[in-house]
């Protein structure tokens, strides 16, 4: 299948930055002035963006980001929900059908994407965390499913679905129900955060977690990211018998013997994604 | 669709209040010499009471607790478990959907169910209190699922597929098979009880979060609600797209374009429910 | 139904011992001086292990452990790796699925499974760990799904489906993609461990777990355990439904006629199961 490379993609509406041999790239909401709000634009785009890294010949990983220390205000209050109030019933389905595309696109791609957190992560910018494989975060990180508060329901791109495996039903509810934020601490003790880092070094640390992934067995990579999503809804006996199919897939991989080769020889193998 | 006022709604086996403005609805458990044991009556008034008030004009979140320093002690073994163990198998079938049947109702209802758990809550109450939406806890509270100590299995009213989602599936499997207590703390620390509250401020804060929900959005809420419920066995595909719709419900609605124009005018916006 | 005792039973690839009342087994991954690695061999016979004992007219709970103070270390690079590594196809797709079929046995006998965790719990040993009912573990006990440390995807014996219902997706997420250990009380707190035991004690209060689930209802609690693999991927309203069935089934049990007249006269139920 065709694949092309990203490493000079530029995108429009964030920017968008890859590694200096392709492996990873680095998504940077980038309205630092308004904390990273998202527009119908770059819904649309990042949108694309996660489709097209399917087919992506050199990126491995990815980190999701914000600039000037805060992560994402969601959607713009004036640039999206007063648009939102005049809209007829198929325009707002596809407005929300655009979002939650962003999402599935975000779960479909075969890359891990190490969300990195600081300060403000709202509403859509709550759900971009969520829907990402990794969540680093300082300790000033707050994050708010905040959709209560403009009078909506915390059914929002997944929200009412994917929160409460993270985090347990109860403490979802809670914060779909009130819209009251998160703070970094409790989304670590609660398993959203992953790890704890200071502001100055968290976007070296979610680099290097990227990095130490896409230096790893990316075919395997991609196939336990579309097995945690396939799995989700399964029984006990289905879900046993698809991951016999998808491990026995990776294990005729030239990647597998790799690997086991060079166990023996005690070196670090190079994967190639065959 | 017709709905009726709660407002002088009567309960005859527990107790049934409702706020001077009938948003919020407060259900306690009125046993205490007993601590709040259940019976055949007061099962079956839970069940109708929760499915009528999916009817209710006035009533936006309720209160569930008990009096006399306990939640509920259960079905009781004189009244419920000793004519239980003299039934043929159609009356036992009939009174393991009426409590399931309790259960359905709960989730089924709109409006926001807050658990406020003083005490001991243990068997059946310890489900209604697992049914509801959120739970306040005093230090002293100790929830049992102890189905085992009377020769019972985990499995009642929803126990083993609704536990493990909010306290994770190895934490509920203790609980179920050995019927022991969970602490207040420990209940906290799993994402089972959402606060712990000192016995004298339980009720207040209960009634004070019902509150703050009963004048938030409740269209939107009791969409929440739904979809918490309705994406419990969704694949991720099918539960985004369901959100998607649900979303575009509640972006049609008039409370939607209120709560804008209250932010964009700096005021608090009135929810109307349409 | 024909049923068998398995009081003498002797296993061939790892120790097998029965309490004297045949109530408790003990399965010990027993080549301690390679941390108890699986080979082909023991793999099927830890699957023939667990499918026979559904048929078991004694054993009533299972302790599951290693020796020499490891669990057990997996599959063995050598001895299962190397060869896999050359496979065609359908050799590999029958070990994935002899594998898979493992921790289907686990959870499809009846017997609640205590794992009993110390030292390593790697790879094929941590998906033991995670396929047992309760864990309990040492301070020094680390538990590893290292797959992607050979090459492999996480998806491995039902791993990327059950592992995030225990600690939740994100933190699944991280240990399935990075392969990196789970320290003892980290899984503790996550709920993988239900206990943390010194190394000195762990046998011993495994055993004593194991014991009281023995001496308990055991035929409900193999209710219990079918009720929790079989509501993993249903509706709410559908698993109420199934519970109700199953609750009455437990109910029209003599044993649960036992608990009451034990509980009645102040003794201590001697349960049949019948």
């Amino acid at each position: 299948m065709k694949k092309r490379p990203f490493k000079d993609h530029e995108a429009e509406h964030f920017r968008f930055e890859v590694s200096g041999d392709g492996r990873v790239a680095t998504v940077r909401l980038d309205r630092p002035e308004r904390k990273n709000p998202l527009t119908f634009d770059s819904y649309a785009e990042l949108r694309d963006l996660f489709r097209d890294l399917a087919h992506a010949e050199d990126v491995r990983a990815v980190v999701l980001t914000g600039a000037g220390g805060n992560f994402c205000s969601g959607g713009d209050v004036f640039e999206i929900i007063e648009p939102l109030t005049k809209m007829a019933m198929p325009e707002l389905l596809a407005f929300t059908r655009m979002t939650g595309d962003v999402v599935k696109a975000m779960r479909k791609c075969p890359q891990p994407i190490v969300a990195a957190v600081d300060g403000v992560c709202a509403g859509a910018g709550a759900i971009l965390a969520m829907a990402s494989d990794l969540r680093l975060a300082t300790p000033r990180a707050k994050t708010a499913f905040l959709f209560t508060r403009v009078g909506l329901a915390g059914a929002d791109m997944g929200a009412c679905g994917i929160l409460p495996r993270i985090i347990g039903q109860g403490r979802a509810a809670e914060l779909l129900f009130t819209g009251r934020a998160m703070g970094a601490e409790e989304g670590h003790a609660w398993g959203f955060h992953n790890r704890i880092v200071e502001p100055e070094s968290l976007e070296a640390e979610a680099t290097a977690l990227a990095r130490s992934l896409a230096d790893g067995p990316w075919f395997a990579h991609g196939m336990t990211k579309t097995m945690l999503n396939q799995e989700w809804a399964m029984g006990i006996d289905e879900l046993i018998e698809s991951e016999a199919q998808a491990q026995a897939i990776c294990m005729a991989t030239n990647d597998f013997r790799r690997a086991f080769e060079a166990f023996a020889a005690k070196e670090k193998p190079a994967f190639k994604g065959d």
